[in-house]
This record gives structure tokens, sequence and C-alpha cells, in this order.
């Protein structure tokens, strides 16, 4: 094998390895993100199972969810299944000169995988907060990330239906995304709001979060992270096309998010009359989801547009979700659910491959996909189990009710109120 | 094209979309710092602020920031004006053999320029802290990110007359940090100090942070991230002289910070009889604003000692601008005003190509523009709409003026409170 | 010299630098995790040990450090001593095709290994925490960093007798993460428990920190960093077989980390009834200890394995070291000494070039070496300056009386309270 082919081998799988780390800091996002939007009382809690969840992804990922996602299909609907990863023979193959050979490592790919499921997951537990259980919960990522998830990710990325009938979607938006605000939806329905959220006569109470900096660090980790999360996904560097290709990916991700901040920021001082963080926190990550599944093909200029109409589109999304006594206190079901259908539409902007009914196609059937599975899911656990808190659980904080140690045991003075 | 070419371009690409990467992860180390250093009641204002200014700096420098910075200028002076990146022609560029054709992609590069810039306005946002409006600080971050900064930085970076004239500045203690320093100096000088900082009698009222974990994690995020500031500015690493080149940067870098730390951390001691965590992180801060201007020619131990008189200034300099009633919460102009003028002298110590003079011609033309325009900017928005919050707003926090969310709502017992 | 050489050369170096900026990003995370698990009127102090501790280790190994452990060595069990780096040859000895020239620059090596350093450092100052004396504990780190841990590293990693022996040690089980359990070991046996935390019948007070997502963080942060510390040691990334076996170190490092928290959570939710955030927390970094003595050759089932005994062996030996009133604030001790042994011994598991003899000479000459001189440096520290706090100053906390800056000044009710 040529001394440059050798190179090239590396450079790629050293940039997987850079990516994959970037996203797989985007659980610390997740958590940050999370712990500042909940109430103190619940916020150890909300740590369990985000850090829970992702070593649960990882587990299942490497149990079984790659294997199906990526392994020999029975067809392009049915995935296969085996077991555990297969002895990695990419270097056998790449020095026989094999002309399939992979042109990175093979393990390196199942890192950068693996960071997305738990990014698929991680969606979910900010929609369930402050009133799932949390064993309910870690079953419910269990069935997620390796059965669920895998599933239509092998229609997509994994060959499947949905990729043969040109369904496009970069890094996610579809397959990541709107997958983990399909199934926090199905949670939320079956779950009900918070109590107190939602007043007899129709008022709508804000609660809010006890740590805003955590969720601005959360939403920085995010944006971060994204880089490796749309930067990766073009899956090559090693040359001069896809080196530009990597660049351009890195500045429309960068400038989809900026904007975002600045549409929602302005969108909300429009309607509530103030500068509202969550909102412009909120809009960052719009602005990263809407341009997730096509971050390549469009200029800064029209990445920036895509990412504002996703900054504009969270406020309404929030604000409609709220009015439909759809309580999710992180707003995770707009972000990534609402403004995910809208990166995939906006791929036919810009990509002249792309059509809206492939991108509709991939749309609605990720979305029923994930949907139905997830109501079953959540049903039978809810059967088996219980999904929800008990009452006085609920009042007195996950916290004690699912982990006896509190987040900040000296800074609320009266433990277990209802504040 | 040879497949060493294109592996060579791939590589610097990739080295700075990292570097990159680094630096945008600064803005986070920005918020957290300022975010740890200002009251409870004003702490989501500031987060607000410091994402939002990212956002803009991003916005502003896609539209004309970097084409006046490094597009086609009138003269040494003034520089052109166009809007938008222009399309990626790199790639054509190199496959046709031109000799002046890039190694790397110039998304790459642009990417790696719009986050310096927002550095720069994360340094303004600290010393304006507790006091001034949201909305006037926004604006005047549209001016210095869209036009007073990348003014100087053609004249340094652009090839302007600075560059021309021999002026030395490797990674920008003067380009970025000085800039930063002199803006806020203008701003604070015109909006005047925090209700209750300097008493009637001449005393000095120590007002603290409400978050000492926040600003630790801050100075983390900011050190580690100027290893892409520092780093990056090799602006090559593909062959063994640059590789070694950009290794030497990041040894000094971090020699610099941790005897900046060392020396502020004694100082005070020797001052103040105490270990002073906010001087300590200072002095890391410090020792990395003296090393940026020329972190590659000197020794390890010579870069140490650069970062110690760095961390030696910062604390006499904190504890004169509040002689002088110069109210800076956070010590944003003594660290990246009044160090980053140490950095830009330090270059003649080990730089063989530098003259005290150059250094002293770009420190004052640095100085005198971006104090000046900011000034008039400053003046300017302060007769429109005002730079000040009122009496009131200021007593009971930015938070609940400007935002109308509080960032700890459940841990300060008093909302509001003058505490 | 060839193309390619060049390119190879640069891109392990970057590689370096990169997993370098990984690892210093450790920091940050033992300051977070340290910070969260103290208590609030304690946690100023921790993050200036911290930060302070870090730019010890920096000056130290730069001073001195480095030069013992790879400098030319008296024999293989005495190293030789010299000051300050030599000048760099690197790109001479390459260009002029020396055989023995390095593939890397060999700052970029200096830059990795201090790293290291601190990151051993850090693990004493949580055990230690909530009762030593500031200066008394940076005393001691001039000695760890300067003296005890170059010595025992040049015995493993600078080719000294350990490495002879046929002991192995990837990146650091024994070498760094034992190391600073049994200098902590040493510290918490002559410094004594916490005022309060064992009553006078025998029971065991839980002292609850004060800040759970601070010490989430942390570990996410450890998790992160991780990467650099078990994948950079690989050394070398730039041909296909060097990027399989640095891909496989990801994934395992994940692996294990993700089985820890697993086990450790399902461990104490057996043992205690609920799921404690802390042993989870505990749990990774038991993972991550386990498994990188040997990350490269275990499959990644079998280092899932490896990663949740450590898991398991966390809880137990976090229990058993409270039944012996050992007071070890943040389980460091648990974590990273008796993990650290346990990663040790699991080398045999894979890898057929250990053998348990070696391993355990291994073993307990660290231990020995390390735990006598740093009894010894701790003794005589005690006798000259003493290195706890008065009763007074432990009850008030270390922030008033070391630093005379509140952590948290707004949230806590009764500044300097028992609490």
């Amino acid at each position: 094998v040529e001394a440059t082919t050798q190179l090239s081998y590396a450079l790629d799988t050293f940039y997987f390895l850079v990516m994959g780390a970037l996203v797989m800091w985007m659980a610390a996002g997740f958590t940050m993100l999370e712990a500042g939007l909940v109430r103190a009382k619940n916020t150890t809690e909300i740590l369990t199972k985000n850090i829970a969840l992702y070593a649960i992804s990882c587990v299942m990922y490497l149990l079984c969810g790659y294997n199906i996602m990526y392994g020999d299909s029975i067809n392009s609907v049915i995935p296969g299944i085996s077991f555990l990863l297969g002895p990695d023979n990419t270097a056998e193959a790449v020095l026989a000169g094999d002309d399939d050979a992979p042109y990175y490592s093979n393990l390196a790919d199942f890192f950068f995988q693996v960071v997305f499921v738990a990014t698929a997951m991680s969606i979910v537990s900010g929609a369930v907060a402050e009133r799932m259980k949390l064993w309910a919960f870690l079953s419910f990522c269990v069935i997620l990330t390796g059965f669920i998830y895998p599933v239509q990710g092998f229609w997509k990325w994994g060959g499947g239906f949905l990729d043969q009938a040109g369904f496009l979607d970069f890094a996610g938006s579809g397959v990541v995304h709107l997958t983990g605000g399909a199934a926090a939806l199905a949670g939320v329905l079956l779950l009900g709001a918070r109590k107190g959220k939602y007043g007899p006569n129709g008022q709508i109470n804000p609660i809010p979060g006890a740590n805003m900096p955590l969720a601005t660090l959360g939403t920085f980790i995010l944006w971060l992270g994204w880089f490796g999360f749309n930067g990766g996904s073009e899956l090559k560097v090693s040359n001069i096309m896809e080196a530009n290709a990597v660049s351009m990916v890195f500045v429309n991700t960068n400038a989809a998010a900026a904007a975002g901040v600045l549409a929602a920021l302005i969108t909300a001082r429009i309607m509530f009359g103030k500068a509202d963080l969550t909102m412009a926190l909120n809009g960052a990550l719009a602005g990263l989801v809407a341009i997730t599944a096509e971050p390549l093909t469009p200029s800064p200029g029209l990445a920036s547009i895509v990412g504002a109409i996703g900054g504009i589109l969270v406020v309404f999304s929030i604000v409609t979700l709220d009015k439909l006594k759809i309580d999710d206190p992180v707003g995770a079901i707009s972000v990534h659910g609402v403004v995910g259908m809208w990166g995939l539409i906006a791929v036919v902007l810009s990509n002249p491959d792309a059509t809206l009914s492939a991108q509709l196609l991939g749309l609605f059937t990720i979305l029923a996909w994930v949907f139905i599975t997830s109501l079953i899911v959540w049903a039978i656990i809810k059967a088996v189990m219980g999904i929800r808190v008990s009452e006085e659980g609920e009042f007195e904080g996950m916290d004690l009710a699912d982990c006896g140690i509190e987040a900040y045991p000296e800074f609320t003075g009266s433990h277990g109120s209802g504040k």
C-alpha cells in the first residue's frame, strides 16, 4: 500500500475520532441544558437520567444497535440482527488492495455513530422531565437505542428504502432530531403535564428553571459539539474537495445557529416585550437542527435564512404546544421535532438532488415509525411499572423520590417546597 | 495534483477547523467567567448579552467584516467594502496548479477568523456589566464587529500599513485583546461606575461575584480555547517545521498561563494577605494575553517570564483602575487592554524581526483608532437610546429590567435586593 | 525528506497536540467535580487549589520533571537530573535522515506529558478537601510534580527497571492514577477526617456536596478528556494499523466508562435502594481508570466488563474506606487508587505480553514509592507549617480562612454555618 493511502486513511480516521469526541461532548450539553431548565428539586434526577441514558445508549448500540443499522439486512425494510461488533478486518482489506476496502477505521465509524444515538435519546429526557419515573425512562431508553432508532437509521443511513427513494438527511434532522422529538411527544402525551403548569381556567403558569448559567453553558456545549455532528457527517476530509466541503459545513452550521439566536431573540422581543434568554438558547438550537439536514449545499447567506426561520418557528411552536397543554419543560419537541421537520423540507432549497416528495416520505415515515413504536413501548412500561411519579413525589421533587440526593442542598431554603 | 498536495491541503484545513472550534469555545468561556463575576440579579442579562454578541459577530463578519479585513483594499489605510463571502474557488485554483492558490480552504479561514471577532467583542461585555442597557450594548456590537474591528484588522492581518511598517502581532494581543480593552474603556468612561461601588469618602466597596465555580470554569475554557487561538495563528501545520512551530506555540501558551496564575496568586497574597481566586483567574488570562503577540520565538522559560509579568501587571492594573474609579466588574480592561499592551512590547524580547518603534506604532494606532471610534459610537448610542439602565432597574437587577427571567429564582431569597 | 515523511510527522504531531488539549481539559473536569462535591463554604478554596496545582505542575515539569522522567539516566533505577527543556533539534535530525529521529515534535510530547502530571496531582486535591491548608497543599504539589511523579514515571515510561521487567501500563492506571491515589492516601492518613464525619458511636454522617450539576459536568469533562488521555497514549496515528489502534482505544475507553456507570448505578441501587448520582459519576470514572492500563487489546465487550468491575469495585471501596474512617470527600482514593490497581491487573486478561508477576511488581513498586515518599513529605510539611486548618477555620469554611472570598455569597443564607 502506498504511503499516501496510509496517510489518507489515518487522516480520515483521526477526523472521525475528533468529530466523534465533539459529538460525545453534546451529552454534557444536553445534561447542563436540562439541569438548568428544571427546578432545583428535580435536578439530581435529570442529571442521573442523562448520564445513565448515555451509558445505556453506548451499551445497547454496541450490543445490537449498530449491527441492526449497518449490518446485513434481510431487505430494504427489514434490517438484519446480530450481536456485538465483529472483528475489525479493515487493515487486512486495505492492505490487500481490496477495492471495497473502507478508507477509514470502522471502529472510528462506530464511535461516531454511537454518540449520535445518545443524542437522539437525550432529546427525550428533557421533554419528560420533572415527572417521569427514573427507571421507566431508562427502560424506554433501552428499546429506543437498541431497536427503534437503529431501524429507521437503517432505512436511511444503512441504505434501506428511504435512502433508495432519494430521501436526503445529511446529519440527521430527521434520523436523529425528529426521532428524538417524536419519541418525546409520545411520552409526554401518555405522561401528562406537570402539576400546576396549566390552571383550571386555561392559564399557563411559567415554571422557571433553577439555573440559567447552566442552561446557557449547555447551549454553548451543544453548539460546539454540532461542528462534530455536522462536520463529521461529510464522512471524509482527506482531499481538497472534501476539506472544502467540511469547511463549508462548519461555516453554515455556525451561521445558521447565529441567525437562529437573533431571529428567536427578536421574535420573542416582539411577542413578549423582553429579551428572553431561554428563547435565544432555543433559537440557537433551532438554527442548528434546521441546518442539520443539509449544511453543505446552501451558501452561508441561505444557511443563515434557514437557521433564522428555525429560530422563529421554535418560538411559535413552544407557544402553540403550551396552548395545546403539551407540557415540555425544555422545549425539546419544538426544537428537535418541529424544527427537525423544517430542516428536512429546507433541503430542497439548495440541494438539486432533493425532491419535496422524497423529503416528505422520509419525514412522515420517521415520524410515524418512531411515534407509534414509542407510544406502544411507553404504554407497556406504563402498564407494567408506571411512568409517572406519585403526586407526593412530584411535589417533594424527583431528587428525593428517586435519588435520595439533593442537587443544591445548601441553596434552597425549604427543601421539597412546591417552588 | 499530487496526492501529497491534496493531503497537505486537507490536513491544514482540518487543523484550521479544529483550532477554530477551540476558539469558538472561548465564547462559552467569556460567558461563564462574566456570569460568575456579576451578582445574581444581573446574571441572565450577561448571559443574554454573551450569546447575542456571539451571534451578531458571526452575522456581521459574514455580511461585511471579513471582506473589509481581507478583501481588495483601496490603499494600505482604507480597506475596500463588499458584502457576503464570494464563491469558494479554492479547489479550482489549486487543481489548476495556480502558484498563488491557497494551501487550505478559505472557508476554514473565515471560520477561524469569525470566532476571533467574537472574542474581541466578548471582552467588552464584562467591563460594562451590571449597568448597561442590553439593546444599547448589542447596537455597539454591530458597529464594532462589522466595522471598527475589521478596519484595524486589515491594517495588520489584511496587509495594511501596520503590517508594512513591521508591526508584529502573532495572534492578536493588539488586534483582538487591546481592541476589546480599548472599546471597553470607552464604554466604561461614558457609562460610569455601578451604584455603590465607590463611596463618598473615597472608599472602594468590593462587589463579590455570585458564582466562583462558573468564573473558574470560564477561565479553564478560555485556557483551552487559547490553544486554538494561538496554535491556529501559525496558519499551517503540514510539514516538519510548521508542526514544530505549532507545538512550540502550544507549550509557550500553556507555560505563560501557568506562570501568570502563580505570579498573580503570589502578588495578591503579598498585597492582600489572602489567596485571591479572582486574581489567580485573571493571572491565567493575563499570562495568555501577554504571550499572544509572540508565542513562537520565546523559549518556554522566557514565555513563563512574559506570562508572569502579565500576572503581576494585572493585579496592579486592577487596583489602579479602582483607584481611578474606572469600574470594571471583571477586570477586562486590565486583562486584555493593559496586558495586551505588555504583550505587544514583549515581542521585542525574543523576535529579532521586531522593533520597539513598530510595536509602539501598532499599539498606539490600535488604541487610538478603537478608543476614539468607540467613544463616538457609544456617545451616539447614548444620545439616541441611552446606555445606562434606570436607577431602579440597576437596583432591582438587569434580569428583571431587560430580560424578565431570573438566573437563579430559587437560590436568592430576596429577589432584586441590592445585595 | 520525502513529502510523505513530512506529512506523517505533521499528522502525528497534530494528533499529540489535540489529544494533549483534551487532557488539559481534564484539569477543568477535576475542578468542577471537586467543587461540586464539597460544601459551599469550602468551594473557593478547592477552586484555588485546582488552578494553582495545574500551574505548579506545568512549571515544575518544565523546570525538572520532564528531564527526570525522560532525560539521560544514571541507571535503570536512578534517573538523571537537568533543568529546563533543551533546544528542539527534532527538525534537524529528521531532515538529516537520522534513523533515530523522532517521528513527531518533542515539544508536542512535552505538552502531552505535562498535562498528565497535573492529572495525577488533581487526584490528591479532592481527597484532602475541606480541611487541608492551601499553602501546605501547594508545597506538596511542588514535590510530587517535580520529583515523586517523574521518578516512577521514569521507571516505566522513561525506560527504567519496571519497563525492563515487562510491566505494562498503557496510559497510566498505575503511573498516573495509582500515583495520585497513593499520595492522597498518605495525606489523608496524616490529616484525619473532617469534623463531624464520623460520630462517636461509629455512625458515618453523610456530608452532601453543594452542587451536583457541577460534579456531573466535571465527570463529563473527564470522560471527554480521557479520549485524549488514552487515545494519545497510542503515541502514533499516521498509518492504517495505528489509526485502527487509536480507534479501538476510543471505543474501548467509551465502553468501559458506560459500563462503569451502569454497574455502579445498579450496585448502589441494590445496596442503598436509590439511584445514587455520585456513585454513577464515580462509576464512570472507575470504568475509565480501569481501562486505562490496557485500552487497546480487549474487545469492546471485554472492555465493558473491565469497566463494569471497576464500577462495582468503586462502590464497595467507598463504603469500606468510610468504615475504616478514611475520609475522602470525593472518593478519589477509591476511584484512582483502588480501581487503578484493578486496571493494572486487568491487563493480563487481554494482553498476551502481560504477566501477573510483572503487573504486581509495578503495582507494588509504584504504591510503595509514592506512598512512602508522600508520607515523608506530608510529615515534613506538617512539622514545618502544619497541614490542617484550625478548628474554627474548618467550621467557618476554608474560603474565609484561606481565600477571603465566598464561592456563592448570595445563595447560602448563613455564611460559614456548619451546614
